[in-house]
């Protein structure tokens, strides 16, 4: 099986969806921010979890989108409370419509989600739907703490942890355990499917932060070190900020305090900071430490080699890559 | 059966849900919302639908409570975008907290009521879920709606009603619903419910827009003729814009366009207007209109005749209200 085979039912089953029709207004942001693309890695997760189980993997494809139409809601939500213009280089909802717009579009998306899951065999639905619901508020959860922890300075590394793996992790979790679910597999298999998500999830997200400071500039795609103009608290900050004292620590300070300065020299100076602290290889450790978690629970899945060869070579792409 | 006792099950219910713990913030402004009371109109409709066909009417209590739930979700997301400072005289969720939160907040409560709604029977999960997921749709799309119209002075009566169907009468006709699907009957009684429940509530909210300016101002609790001084669109506005001609249209049109009048003046010119227009007599036709159509939805129900008749005075009540 070639993966493209399942990219390409997700995007026929996307163009025929009917989120619904009136008001307009209501609408067509949905149909505006699922049309701005995207990696479709929750879907198709979800997609090469049920063919671990079953040729039937078809009938996870509805269930696979009602993930990405919750993703893309959290998505359209999340840009109204951080104030973002853009979204994939876009206008983001509230900008093109308005706030109204955007939050009721969202309330509705989150309705859509539930009715796309609503099309798995109904002898499934309340696992289905008790886990989607939970992973849900969870998600939910792991937004409020990243807002949270923005007027914090004393957030821990175990914190921003549990922030990233419930605002995050835990959906892709969810992603691998649907197929799994839908396939009807046993609980300790929806366990390791589910774990193994989170895990490669935490993994993915930490990488996200490394690659801010750490990326190929040429191969990152966008600036690097913008984490670090913003003092945007990520793993090296907080890792930085437990880790420094003395001398360092007054100069991470006075960087984090400074309302003007040099871009470039406040990159490259918070940098070395990380480099005399050891940042980078610490960072690095704790994301192969749950990449190699979520591949140990691939590995305790009783399923074809061929087809779980697809699904870990999927999540390799996720391990390694450099934007 | 005493209704006190569909009550106190439901108070009883209400204060042994978890909503959630952690983080606060989030969980908070749900527990503060749904403690400001209420009437619960909605829950003890699904225990009565219930009771009509079966004495284990406690396990419609949580599923219930999802309908009281959403609502309040509703409530919290709507004051948002109307800007309103009060709810039940009380601080509005995104003032007491801010926006974010009353976003966030409102969010996992729509959660949590499909975490309530998950209470039901295995067998009866699928057909309980797609309905509620339909109604939640439409009290949205009544909710767009009703922000389109206030931009909009060529509304008319048929699309009002549709509007105030949509979002607020669909989901008292789903409480209905809902405890006949709970105690599993057929599709013709779930359907008589349904309408039943939808007709009442759309006389009950045509009666909203009637009591505010031929309220009796002792009983009406509130300020007689708000609407008027708010230029609110109700059907009874609506109805004199229809029907006005000549001089009365201009004097009407006078009143709405004036940005700085006597209030007291105001309310009893416009009333006068209403007054030579008809409009008391054609709007109470209306909603007895949908009142009869209602308790005829009621008399093709076969259940016990004393258990209906509990039903159809929680009706009477709503009908005959005079607040």
């Amino acid at each position: 099986m070639n993966p493209a085979v399942f990219v390409d039912a997700l995007q026929n089953e996307l163009q025929h969806i009917q989120y619904g029709q009136n008001p307009l207004e209501l609408y067509e942001p949905i149909r505006y921010i699922m049309n701005l693309g995207g990696k479709r890695m929750r879907p198709l997760m979800t997609l090469m979890s049920a063919y671990l189980f079953t040729d039937d993997w078809q009938k996870a494809i509805r269930p696979a989108l009602a993930v990405e139409v919750f993703h893309n809601f959290t998505l359209m939500h999340d840009d109204i409370m951080d104030q973002a213009p853009l979204r994939r280089g876009q206008p983001t909802v509230h900008e093109k419509w308005n706030h109204n717009i955007a939050i009721l579009s969202g309330d509705v998306m989150l309705v859509n989600a539930y009715q796309l899951l609503l099309d798995v065999e109904a002898d499934k639905l309340k696992r289905v739907m008790n886990r989607f619901t939970r992973t849900a508020a969870e998600v939910c959860e792991g937004q409020q703490l990243d807002m949270n922890f923005e007027t914090r300075w004393d957030v821990t590394e175990a914190e921003y942890i549990e922030m990233i793996r419930l605002k995050t992790s835990v959906l892709l979790g969810y992603a691998l355990e649907l197929g799994g679910l839908i396939a009807g597999v046993d609980d300790e298999t929806t366990r390791h499917l589910y774990e193994g998500g989170m895990n490669i999830g935490i993994g993915f997200q930490l990488k996200d932060d490394l690659l801010d400071v750490y990326g190929d500039p040429v191969k990152f795609g966008k600036q690097v070190g913008g984490d670090i103009i913003a003092n945007k608290k990520t793993f090296l900050l907080i890792e930085a900020l437990e880790k420094a004292d003395g001398a360092l620590r007054e100069e991470l300070n006075d960087w984090l305090n400074q309302a003007e300065f040099d871009k470039a020299e406040k990159v490259q100076a918070v940098t070395a900071i990380y480099d005399r602290l050891g940042i980078r290889q610490s960072t690095e450790e704790r994301i192969n430490n749950y990449f190699d978690h979520g591949f140990t629970n691939f590995d305790q899945i009783r399923a074809d080699p061929d087809r779980k060869n697809l699904l870990i070579q999927f999540a390799r792409q996720l391990v390694e890559r450099e934007s």
